[in-house]
């Protein structure tokens, strides 16, 4: 049976990608799409690569029909979506794809976030995004934050390692690098084509950037002791994609192992045979993750290289995985859409 | 029922992008993959991205079990599908896509492809794949010979204006941009990156772009004299997209109304608003063209600019548009899939 | 003996490209640079680019002691130009980059710029800067008026043409293809690498970009009569440079002859061999402009096509060798510099 | 005096952009080019951004007159090289841009190269090509090996790091970005643009990549003691420049006063203020080097991130500077161009 979906902030990139994979996704229908400065425009004028769709206007919040609706996703600014999730009905499900429930800890949130949280009782609620590692919990889930798409990508690669107690849990770092759209539309100078293209450089250095609170929280609790990754982005002259390279102290063939245990009935995750690494080109537009182990010349030193797509496994498809969850539907649907390449 | 389908040629951009479209078409299965020079290898070793797909290993033509088969598709160099095609069953639905059978008059072959061909009576029996314009034919097909891809996008303009009699047919200018993935994946110095991103160049200049030869057939044909336009292509630093820009004698408004009327049925073709002009953003990775209409400053003189993806709309999803109607099948079936933007 | 230099406006691109020019000139000493909003941070904090250099920090223009200074370079906005430049000393000379000055006729700017100008009687004065077809005139300015980088591109086609007489006036198609950084520093949603990278669409269609008023002015006083062009330029994904490409009715043949005559002495405009056309790849970075001639497959129909950086030919290059020129240096001093390639 | 130069392997991309800085060198005259496949060619053929350039054609190296060479750049593919040179006057300066006399070692050359060395004893003779940390070598060398670009960048990191002893020698990890220029001209299906851009994978992974023979000979050199450190190269969607992020072990603080100590009076090595990263777009097409260092969350950890251009200060750049040391000539001459932005 069709379910109805609404999608808060729709004028973004995440709530475009949201739309693009719904017009196809059999068992949803988009009933209404929010964006409040844009409140009256057709989806059109906003995002004409949607210009064949049938699609109500946006509208403000407060328009919604919430009685209406199955599921909501939240693809609106980090803080926004607290206060507005806060108010929306108390039974209707929720996808979030801000920052705002993704750290349970309300001391966390306002370290990397710099300001008190609005919905403390919510975070408790919240279930992490993450699908592969808290299925269980999303599918009875009525609030679902969506994870931030480095930190994805670097969990992936993390979590089965740290569980399986096979690297030195002091000796991680993860050098990222990422394409512009996990930056969103917002107009910035390092942002133009004219400052972005044909180069690269590192940003949020150091550990400052605000997914190592996520990285912090779950592998503490998994290793059941504190762990600090060191993590360095880069941004890269491209639209889409992500790629992760952790430089780790264990045995690689292990890791290759127990990355490929791991991820053997996985839908979207795929383990490359040992010595071979993935590129972000090979996911572009598609909700899969391509892991690959190498072997340092080093003994007992490993890299593993992992890709996705940061507006779709690393956001909206990530969100629509879940949603399908949360309503009974197979867990894959709407999401087999094969890469773009070239 | 599902169908099988035979991929002929599939190391190529344009067989890549058929097994991409495949992948989620509902009624199509593919049951063979041909590649002399990579025959045996797995298909992900070609295309990585199409590793989560469990596909038949590339083979060579003649391991084929073409009894099996309801449809093959032909992505084959221009020359060799010619002998290919003939050599095939001669009950077998094919949709090919190279050059070989576009020309219906072998000397037109010869003019503009510089050799004879080899079999001259198929090219009698092909029917020109230009879905939107040959639809009945298509249907009941047993070859179709998939048209050029700037061929395609300038056909969209000019066609129907052409029937209406509302431009003058010995004032029409097309300057046109391209994307690189319509060269294929062949080695040449221009189509490397460092040679080919952030710049242009026009190609192919001054009336010699071998797509002419379609034009010319097929404008002629219509208009009921020979009609001969100037035509351009320029090549861009992007990988996927062709925008047209055709410069017209005749009224904009009738030009629109035309063209409007003409498309208002058609799913995968949209008209604009009068006076805007489409992006090759909009339509990336998709199956869907979009057109402008915009008048000059000078009375008279009219702007028409199209945009198509020349992999999808302009090659494979053209062939798969066309093997739905031969096969009975619903013919937007596996092709409605928003375009991928950012 | 060195010449001082201030920039006004030194925060945008065409201000840095001057800096950058003149870094390496042997005459030239820059002795202030200003911008307003930015007034007190260094040079290299707003572009680090140019971090090796000894700059003096960014200022107020009503800092500047002008007394000091030998010519201006105004790299103002449109509008804010004609304000600074009239409130500057009567006797110091200008190369104002911004669109203020190059339109004589008060009636014809307010049409293309929808506003009064500001300084009638320094449109008046102002020499237009098209250094080869102005160059004695700019020899004795004092104030000289940057051409548009679209309208200079366009212009070293036709002029000498129209000057010949070899072309039918009222069959004058440009068909324009340019890079972004002529749209400046400006934060817009549409230069956005995200949203400009990979696609490429037309823009003031129809025959409503401002340079046209540059086109109207200059040909139809080449002409002794009014010519008007249709002109279309299209946004590329690249950073510099632009690609006219015009559609004549001449003799090709002709044409060649015209402009290989009319450019053989000149050190900055190169014109190919006929029946080849130039790539704005070979122009980058530099002040050179390249010019191929072809013939149309349709007797008497030429195709035109010339490119250049617009930083540098377009705007800032152009600049400094009319600052050349003003001040009695070699004329190509200091803009030999090779373009960069790949 | 004027320098006479020869450029042997003129048709690549590191012979074109010794052509390109040369041509504005006021001390070096390029009087032979060679290219044995495109012998007889105009370089203007092969390169058409240098069409305004009055060069010599190219020709086959047994056709240069070498007694009227002062000294020649070798620009010739690996192992190529080692027997060219051999055969060159023995008095003639060279300064060769080929990996064939970085390694001293004869064994670690065959370990990397996977071959013998035809020129043992000039493997010997040859000065390694690291001008800031071999200068007084270089002006007295009669043959100069220009370093890896990748491995120079990684070197102005870790050298005066390693000196200095203010970092765990066993803990070094260099995660590397680089532009595709770097691959040179050749004809590769993972160097076209439709390949290439919009995407990013490692390669070399897991301490193969040959450019750690130089880090091994020079690092254990400078520590007296084995150095081996881990490296892993990613290829990113640009043509110039090369990031270098070296995640170190020891006091930013120390590191930060070690680099900027030691790069205090180099001229074209700039160190930034603690705390900031550098770019590569701001050192393209330029002989800088910008270095950053950054303090990690984790005490004791620590970021360098160095940038420049591979095919100017990492390759024709530096080889420049060296031949400018070797013929008497201020170091910087020609090549303080700044770099081209955007």
């Amino acid at each position: 049976m069709t379910k109805n979906i609404a999608i808060l902030g729709a004028s973004g990139y995440t709530g475009a990608e949201l739309v693009r994979l719904i017009s196809t996704h059999p068992d949803l229908r988009i009933a209404a799409l929010t964006g409040e400065r844009k409140a009256g425009q057709p989806m059109a004028s906003v995002f004409p690569f949607l210009r064949h769709l049938d699609l109500p206007d946006l509208c403000r919040i407060d328009e919604v029909d919430f009685a209406k609706i199955d599921l909501a996703f939240c693809a609106l600014p980090h803080a926004t979506s607290q206060a507005v999730i806060k108010a929306l009905p108390g039974d209707l499900r929720v996808v979030d794809l801000s920052a705002d429930f993704r750290l349970r800890d309300p001391a966390a949130y306002e370290k990397w976030y710099g300001q008190h949280h609005a919905a403390p009782e919510l975070q408790a609620e919240a279930v992490y995004g993450l699908t592969e590692f808290y299925r269980a919990q999303i599918s009875g889930a009525r609030l679902v934050a969506g994870t931030g798409c480095n930190a994805a990508t670097g969990q992936y690669i993390l979590r089965p390692l740290i569980e399986a107690g096979c690297i030195d849990l002091d000796r991680i770092i993860m050098d990222l690098k990422c394409g512009v759209s996990g930056a969103g539309r917002a107009l910035k100078e390092n942002l133009l084509h004219a400052e972005l293209s044909e180069g690269t450089a590192a940003y949020a250095v150091g550990g400052t950037h605000r997914h190592l609170g996520e990285f912090d929280q779950e592998f503490s609790a998994i290793a059941g002791r504190e762990v600090r990754i060191q993590f360095t982005p880069h941004l890269l002259p491209m639209n889409r994609g992500i790629l992760a390279t952790a430089w780790l102290d264990g045995d690689a063939d292990r890791i290759h192992n127990v990355l490929q245990a791991r991820y053997a009935d996985e839908p979207f995750v795929k383990v490359l045979p040992f010595g071979t690494t993935p590129s972000t080109h090979d996911v572009r537009g598609s909700n899969f993750v391509h892991i690959g182990i190498v072997g340092d010349r080093i003994p007992g030193r490993a890299l593993v290289v992992a890709v996705l797509d940061n507006l779709c496994k690393g956001s909206s498809g990530q969100a629509v995985q879940n949603a399908n969850l949360m309503l009974g539907l197979p867990e894959t649907t709407g999401l087999m859409g094969a890469p773009v390449f070239p």
